[in-house]
């Protein structure tokens, strides 16, 4: 993770902040504040700190990652050698505007969700930036929501490709039970409520219900209880859901809601960093 | 750019994509296309080609970047081993997603500007996903928008703390000047008329108003003219501009506007893959 | 996966095969055998090919991953430059004498336990050589065994520091359950059949019983039928298992056997090349 | 190296350690000791120490590299964030285990072979674990053994294509002493007292006589004598040498006996960590 | 840089300083000082800093960055375990001797350009040594020197291949306007006054007068005078001028000279290393 | 090597070649031709066409490493894509440039010491630029010349503060003898005749006379062949050697000449690129 944190770093000061060395005395101290310009959910501040320590700065977190800060609350403060300070803003305002964004969100709408199913999750996606899989998921996390696979090593998936290969539910479930390491759990893609009962009896782990309406995951989860095959699995739910309709799907009575705009279609929290020379 | 490219599949795949490798023979041939779910501005199919071939599987791009695609429309296609398309598929549409997210709302806010000033440029900022500057900002320039910074070497940029700390706005384009090598211009910040007046007599190559309203801005612009300081200077303008007031802000008479959400806030285009076995 | 095997090769080369370069004429033409000298389970080849072609040579596997090889037999054939296969030789050798030399022992010991019970599988555990688990573990699984988590974030597994920490096995399932990912397997280790019993009535996916006694697991696991917790549950035994009391285990009815010194302890196949220059 | 062992924890760390992480406070305190559960020569403890030291902890070494330490002896102890020490035990365990099983065989053998022959030497070979060159070098040298070329550029080292492909043992060192840096020794391997005569006359540093019997050895070093071939020359014995027949080598009267299997067919020390909360 | 001077030390240390562990005792403590051994303008003591203390050792800088240093000056005192300051010494002291030789060197021409033209500046070029582009560009500033473009995305740069691609000098410009950011400036190779005229008239920031004798350089900036299009345009020239001529070409008026030689020819500075063992 | 050389590339593109991409169009073909601007001896072709050819780019090696080349002669002819090409064009020479430079004055060197002394033999040190030892090595070679250590692995060098940390020449060959591996030769630095005799009687393989004139060389090898102790040693010189007193060195019958300056002070040979467009 330092390695990848770096390379933001790299990435952005190139061969020099130019202006700064042009501008800012060598040795000056400065102290700076990183502030909220809107009301959200924190979350990011470890690697904020990270970003800022790497270069030998104080760092004092004040909101942690998971609080919720109001508009003008002071979330850091950073002591230090100005030019450093200065050179390190955007990398780590970035950061922490994209999974504080992400927090928020996933704070908001997963609060909608539990207030009509207290036991319902919300969960991210693979559909996060490229290369920040580990930093979108945790701003998930820290908003309250469900990690959901990091990486396609993490538990055996089976869409409809992999179902057309092998030929039937029944059979692809029987294969990776075979085939894969026991350690992994088994979750398949499932169309509707006859399939979900032969996934459920094929022993998978979790059925995803893909592009059903509430009305229609009720009906299939009902089918499954009165078939005796609701209990040891878990019933994930995705395909469209966002926070205008999120207590519509949360009634259903799912498992998992999983919401792939948390993280494809981030709205950055705006923060920004005010410093003072000394 | 390659290994960043690398990283990010390396990432997504892990120790391998255990669904596919137990469930797709070894040697399946598929055929995969690529297909807008909604209507926007096609960027990143490089990069997505990029991925599939590295791994060895042909790729036709049918909408080039900054071709306009309808929904349903075939963007790519993609033909060759199951188990690599199945492997690759989220990595591509992850960054295909948000490149053509970022140039669809280019292409919009740039269409609505240039309708009022035809010679008014829409233009990014470095508030980046981290470590994704490049793709974010080749997404802006494919959307038909202005690239800005990419990194602190690229340019002079010379902020109020950089104005407090060698005493004003003459003092700090002349040390900039000095030491900062003649392949840099030098662009301000500047808060009112007169000193963007100070600043272009100074020599700066461009000015920012930051945080300025249309109003504030065409007066300043207005001055500029007046003393003959509009020559040879380029004109700025940033701070909460967006697609709604977008107009407001072309109609000023600013060279360039810059605008922050075009890529910390993205929304990604809605794309998917469709895969047949042969 | 392409770097790791760049490093080894830049780590074997250095400077350059200084005696290579000195004697063998630059363009002498050469074809190579590689020979087992033992008889075993071949694993590697696809890496030991990617050694060589990624030089220009021309490779043919004869003995795919997973043949069993007698002493004498060829395994692969590779052609081109005499140079790039001297110089490329002994790091090919060393991944395809170690994972041969896994895969062999992991069939052997495989075999012997199936004889006894058909339905136990083999695994291996974290225990491989550093920076190659990958490897490793692929080696396991071309033996006819079953891998065990390859990294910490596979599955969770609570072991008796765990326990202790939050007080007792039913909270430490609990919080589990509550705080790591749906996508997540749970397995606890106990040290009685009470403690199983416990686990299982808590939802624990998977036990294991570490270094108990034949007698002792067969006991457990009736305690475990006779409570009706057997169903839905794993069990995985572990502690000095060996080639010579693989039978004892066996036998318990366990579902999973793992082993340490499948990957700690490992005797390499012995493999040779043969070369005749054009 | 740094990177080299980074890359390790990241391998076993991956996304996480999600069981440390749901399940022991963030600050917890704990004491750690890293046992020897048989006796054995220690090695690697720099190594472990590094890993631990890395991620902040406190490290004692008590048992340094080359100590021969006894069953339940304690080797090190580490102390600090009991999160950090359980994510990277298993990591330390592994190159700890690996050196010290290493070491432990080159120490054994190299007392049996010393006991006969006080001036023999006991060297390793390139048939390291991929990528732990280094490391297992270390480890034979921790036990008392000589390390071989790590790479390719250490050392002349002609074998019989290389011979080969020039004609002949005095063509092949006249080039080798011509075109390689005066800086390295010419080694050549010969198959009989006649080539092993010839050898010696051209030039070279050291033989290796490879694959003969000790008695082979034996009157191929009697002929060098008789010739007076033997001073300056160093004669170098490999090829099926092992634990069992090492005394029959040691009394050849050879300098230097190379055994690949210390280094390809390792056999684990068994080393184990136990901690206690604090 | 870190990861670049890293990777300088490994290259130069690879398995081992293997005189200094075989006779160095291991914490044998040493006092080392770096000396001039002839007279000229320090650079790379930052980066000589950095090596050191990368291994904990103790560095003191006597003559900082852009010194003037006589024979026999001590640049720097270090002061730690003698094994590293050895191992370490060879690195530093090839940055510090290549640094310095080019700091010298443009502080001496530099010195010649400005005592007959005081506004007159010297510049490098991108002729670097392969990899080291940022620390021979640090060096010529530290001596007084300008930077040119670090790399191709500092600036526009037509040359004569890009005008033929386009048909001139007013279309290249042209092109470049709209199509490069506006954050970048825009130079033009040009042949003769008529096409510097040009040039200018089209709004180039720069032009670069290639390969032109100094009478024809004062003649074109005359005729530019007198067009009135000498203001707001900076005028480089480069091609062959060196040590000797320099005088000639900094009296024509041009704003910038530009020295192949200052990198791609560079004499190190005499530099050595001194230690005494505690 | 590959990603040494990737790093150079990366490290002039930056974010892209901006000139080239706004006036080349996309798919121009394109002839270039690489021309010695003045006599010497070609190195670096092999490394140039690995550039080009990363790209997709044709190429043809006219003059190969190690060929004389006169003023205007075509050293390599490139065909493919202008704008890869163009992108290339200035790492390509670079590396071209510094490695001809190198081999140019090694040969001429080389060429007066041996018109005296036919045995002699050039070598380089470890004065190299940082990160470029393979490079700068490769070159000398190519020029005729001995290349030393690469590493400071690859030899026992044993200077005066080893002596001294050890208590005198024969303890520090006879430690070194003992403890640093068969495979190593042993060199010691030695002030004077006695010294060198003594030095030759312990066993070193080489001595090295640093800083001597050529009458004291001459004097210390005369001892040497008095005292029976010139065979089996080589003798190297080095210090204050250049082209001026190459000959005086030289006559003194010692082995090897090394000189700094042939990498640490490089007189690059002129090269340029010419490219036509199709």
């Amino acid at each position: 993770m330092k390695q990848i944190i770096e390379s933001w770093i790299d990435e952005d000061i190139g061969f020099g902040d130019i202006t700064t060395e042009a501008l800012i005395p060598k040795n000056t101290i400065a102290n700076a504040k990183i502030i909220a310009k809107e009301p959200g959910t924190v979350a990011g501040t470890e690697i904020a700190k990270y970003i800022f320590e790497s270069s030998g700065l104080r760092v004092a977190i004040l909101q942690k990652d998971g609080s919720q800060v109001y508009a003008n609350g002071t979330i850091m403060k950073i002591k230090g050698n100005a030019r450093e300070i200065l050179s390190l803003e955007r990398t780590a305002l970035n950061i922490l505007m994209r999974m504080s964004g992400i927090a928020t969100e996933t704070f908001n709408v997963s609060a909608s969700a539990k207030a009509v199913n207290p036991f319902v999750k919300i969960a991210g996606t693979r559909k996060t930036a490229p290369g920040l899989a580990k930093f979108d998921n945790a701003a998930i996390a820290i908003g309250g929501g469900e990690t959901h696979r990091f990486s396609l090593d993490d538990m055996v998936l089976i869409k409809d490709n992999h179902i057309t290969a092998v030929g039937g539910i029944i059979k692809a479930i029987e294969i990776a039970k075979k085939r894969v390491s026991f350690t992994k759990k088994i979750e398949i893609e499932v169309e509707n409520s006859k399939d979900a009962a032969l996934a459920s009896k094929s022993g998978a782990d979790i059925i995803m219900l893909d592009n059903m309406s509430p009305k229609e995951i009720e009906d299939t989860i009902d089918i499954l209880i009165d078939f005796g095959l609701r209990d040891n699995l878990l019933i994930e739910v995705s395909g469209g859901i966002n926070s205008e309709n999120i207590i519509d799907y949360a009634q259903t009575g799912a498992d998992i809601l999983s919401l792939g705009y948390l993280t494809h279609s981030v709205k950055a929290l705006d923060i920004g960093l005010t410093l003072s020379l000394e």
